[in-house]
């Protein structure tokens, strides 16, 4: 990811048109060895094994945070102290009370901050936003949705970060992801009943280690959600999906039609509109330059965007709201009440009762 | 459904090597006339206005049952006792108590007796069955399924028996189909968490009238649904979904692959299979000679079936069942099953708590 | 196919509402057996070695030709001198000059006739000719179009009437279906390219026989075409298509929008229309009883038509035309102009020039 | 095209390990003015309104070469006789002639050249080419191709330099791509018979001028094909297809399976086998890690290719060319051939008769 992110601010320059061009400075990362590697691979004039030395460096002005989620707080706390806009990647701490002391202190310090959740800034999606806001569906009354990949599906994936406790499970892993989806078209998110499964109990310790140890985390979770606006869907999380890569999709319903979208094909949206007529159906509409930032990839239609050029619109809008020209969003509040959401489904997983957000 | 019920009775000869070719004796409907005239269109030689005379006709071997839900057990009790063969339409009855009456009539009785859940007749879904059961995509780890149609998305469809109470709303009137395919394909339904939801609260109480009346059941609903084999996920009746018109679809997931139907493609069927190969991926099995009981409509592939032809089979099934040559499934027993899981469901709304079955 | 048409012809009256219910009479075969044998399976009362002896039997007004090609002319003759109706399965015969002579019978004789091109009947394809007669995809430019099946695909399927001379090939065979569709979509073709390929230049003399015979005929033929209207485009003709099973489809580009149709999704019409917004793109159309004769199957939508579904609409048109409530189509005479189409076609191949009809 | 090539230029470091990193050095324009902002926009040191400016810096190595096809010759062959590596956009010239002189002085200089035929870098379509070769679908015997886009639908988009007989119309413009991809995937064209049509006969002379001109050059052709190996189909190529922005398509049948791919879902391959089994159909084939260079952009499944990481895996290779490591392919010697058979197409339709390659 953090690759992702150094050629995401590597590219940006060459597709919008941007208040100031953005240059790599410094890169930390476990040792002083390895980030030397880093650095020479990506571009990077310095770089070290202590983070604090990116935070402490006056030429750096935004600080990109791809580590574990385990250091995201110790690391944006300290980044907006010394002033710096901070970009972390999702989810933004390993708890909600974590995440909400990086929002406060973020608030308080007036600091600007960006958190990953890429898919968003799919032309496509911004598209069903603005048709369902603008009623083009009527009231929405229902959905389905789902983040569903197979990285863990074979049972001798290894323990990492991931199936830490703090790593969260798919629930925090991917199922953020089609939180912060479902936020971002319909609005709050008001109470959830989750149950989740952990399909492989056992995982090596390590990659090709023949010791097993327990997981603790979620591979599976189904919830029922109900949405401020009184609707209401199910959603799930599933990082064992054997058939799936990114099935992150919806289907969304509303009085006079719905939208429905997957991430396998991000080049696409379903809309349907009750015309009344014999043609009624649902239409594939395909990206282009009228869907907005498509145009800035390519003028003509029929050039599709893929995974890695989402990242790139990310990083535009960072440095568009680090120089004030827009507002960045998902900030850390946002990303504070996806994770909220994501405790409250443990918790209901727990309780086997309906949990409020 | 009492056309369509008379059409299949009329095709099946044609198209199956049966144990002997069904004639239509007798037709009853509400009124003498009605019955006469359902008759002579039909090509049924008598009728009555009195249901009871079609169960007490002697040349009469086998009672079709299409009247409203309200009236199945009365019905079906008297062609029991007459000792008749029983086809019924589903829902069985209008509650899980009313079924288990049914039920238990039918057994002691010995009775044949057959259910209208003429999905399950696909070749397709036979197929599905099939490769579940012999291990072709693993162990099953989960799924997501859902019916949705949009027969009653327009709020001015006027109250019917299907939304009196009786009716039992979505949830009985096609939540009953999603659940006994559920059933079919990966057995027992353990436990359930649902909730309901009435899109539109009030209807005309006849078609063109001013007059509205509150809808006491529902239009959606979305629930949680645990099975014995350990499996899990969500499930969706929603006969208000405005895109949908025979969104009868599941996707399962197993260790080594998944499945995925919806009746909109009812003459196919998706099948990833985790080959490790650099070919992974859906495939889509096209409905052929290959697939039986399809041989008998066409001996050459790419002639796909409809919809009625789902119900010949149905038919098919019922005469051998009643020769003797074949069980007939699904019976009332398995019908009360899926019965229990809708009231279990109807009960969770209630309680906003999970449910056993 | 002769079972298929006594299976429409049982079927039709429980659908239609008809001037009068067909019954079946005699059936004639190869042999007295056979025919008796097949009598009894399909409901006929009588039966017949010879097949004048149906032609010269007084109760019988329809007379259906499903026998071999090089039969048809014969057949045709005497049933048109009998005064009957003549209902003749594709191709109309084995020949121009001979579908001529049959054409030109008929006409003297004021004759209703009828000719199987039984996938004109799907409710898709006649809104695809509404669509583009009313204007809706604007001035038609170009077009694909291909009837593309694997039942000569493996080299092992053995000689039959098929691949006779007479039999035409897959050009004759299917071909003739896939012309009938543009002529019956897009109006009539004036010039045609085509070149043929045989795949498979020996094949058994009979099934599982050793003995290897030469194929005279095409496996695979494309052509040029263009039409009347000044419009143009290919066209495939291919019954050894590995992969396909019924691919009869066609894609037809206009100046305002575009349709796009595969018989493998037969319930299913795609319809683009430039609105110019940025909701353009192909809607799925899904059959539903907006779409005639769709609702004489089912009142509601979502309960998809399947093949022998398009036979028994086929059969309610030849009713009405005999009973003179409608017109026949396609008749004789536009299945002599297909016919000439494949010729020129067969003709285009030999001579390697463009050939005009 | 330029600024697209720059972009790729700029990324390729972060995602290849290559032998060397490119750096931009000088870009060249029609004007002094033009070239310095088109330089300052593009992260060029040094820019110039000439462009044998470029050619003539020592500091140069790589010149590519995306101004108009008229003006490639004159680049190319001084490029060439000055020692640099050429990256020519396609088509390669504006004739076969000229392509063919440019194609001679860079095999006698021993050039290193490359031409812009992206598409075929997709690893889904070297994934279709490894197949193939490989017998997976046997021996090839038909396909269907196309190129179609929407670009100059609309009869108001004027005149440029892509209209002028040097342009060559939509057969040279996209059709020279999906003859690369043919080629590419099934080797040699030796004969074509092909039927042009201009759809919109008179463009405005500029953009929003009343002025109309003739336009000289096809909107759309179709072509019969036949290859070297034996194998024959069709081919469409059409600017004005109003329903289509990308339909670069093929299905390849061949007598174990066939192959279809459009680049409008540029992340799936469809692959059908024909197992003998129950479980045969084309399977969706999802770009992943196990498809080179895939990796080179995310480790992980699920992250789909964009338009613009074709050109970035072109660039790679050209780096990798110019380093002596890998021959570069589609070579001048390459775009040559496609060039030949864009000509016969053109003197075909001109004759009416079908010409040899």
């Amino acid at each position: 990811m953090g690759r992702c992110h150094a050629n995401a601010f590597r590219s940006v320059g060459g597709l919008f048109d941007l208040p100031f061009l953005p240059t790599p400075v410094m890169l930390a990362d476990a040792t002083d060895e390895i980030a030397r590697r880093g650095a020479q691979s990506l571009g990077f004039n310095t770089s070290s094994g202590d983070w604090r030395d990116v935070i402490n460096n006056p030429d750096v002005e935004i600080v990109s945070i791809t580590a574990p989620n385990i250091f995201h707080e110790a690391m944006a706390l300290e980044a907006i102290a010394a002033g710096k806009t901070v970009y972390c990647e999702k989810p933004l701490s390993v708890t909600a009370a974590s995440a909400l002391i990086m929002t406060e202190a973020a608030e308080a310090a007036n600091a600007v901050t960006l958190v990953g959740f890429n898919f968003l800034r799919n032309p496509m999606v911004q598209l069903a936003q603005t048709m369902i806001q603008s009623g083009d569906i009527g009231e929405v009354t229902g959905f389905r949705a789902r983040h569903a990949e197979n990285y863990m599906a074979d049972p001798l994936v290894a323990h990492s970060f991931r199936t830490d406790v703090e790593g969260g499970g798919a629930l925090a892993d991917i199922g953020s992801h089609i939180i912060s989806m479902l936020r971002f078209l319909l609005g709050p998110i008001v109470e959830v009943n989750a149950i989740s499964k952990t399909i492989h109990p056992l995982r090596p310790a390590k990659t090709d280690s023949a010791e097993r140890l327990p997981v603790l985390v979620d591979d599976m979770t189904h919830a029922l959600v109900t949405l401020k606006s009184g609707a209401m869907g199910s959603l799930e999380a599933n990082w064992a999906a054997t058939a799936r890569t990114m099935d992150l999709s919806f289907e969304i319903t509303g009085t006079k039609g719905a939208i429905a979208f997957t991430q396998e094909r991000m080049n696409e949206l379903m809309l349907y509109r009750n015309t009344g007529t014999s043609a009624s159906g649902f239409t594939r509409i395909e990206t282009g330059p009228q869907h907005p930032p498509y145009g800035q990839f390519c003028p003509a239609p029929g050039h599709h965007l893929g995974f890695n050029d989402l990242k790139v619109i990310e990083v535009a809008e960072l440095i568009q709201a680090h120089a004030g020209s827009k507002t960045g969003f998902p900030d850390f509040r946002e990303a504070l009440e996806v994770q909220k959401v994501v405790e409250a489904m443990q918790s209901s997983n727990k309780s086997r009762e309906w949990v409020s957000i």
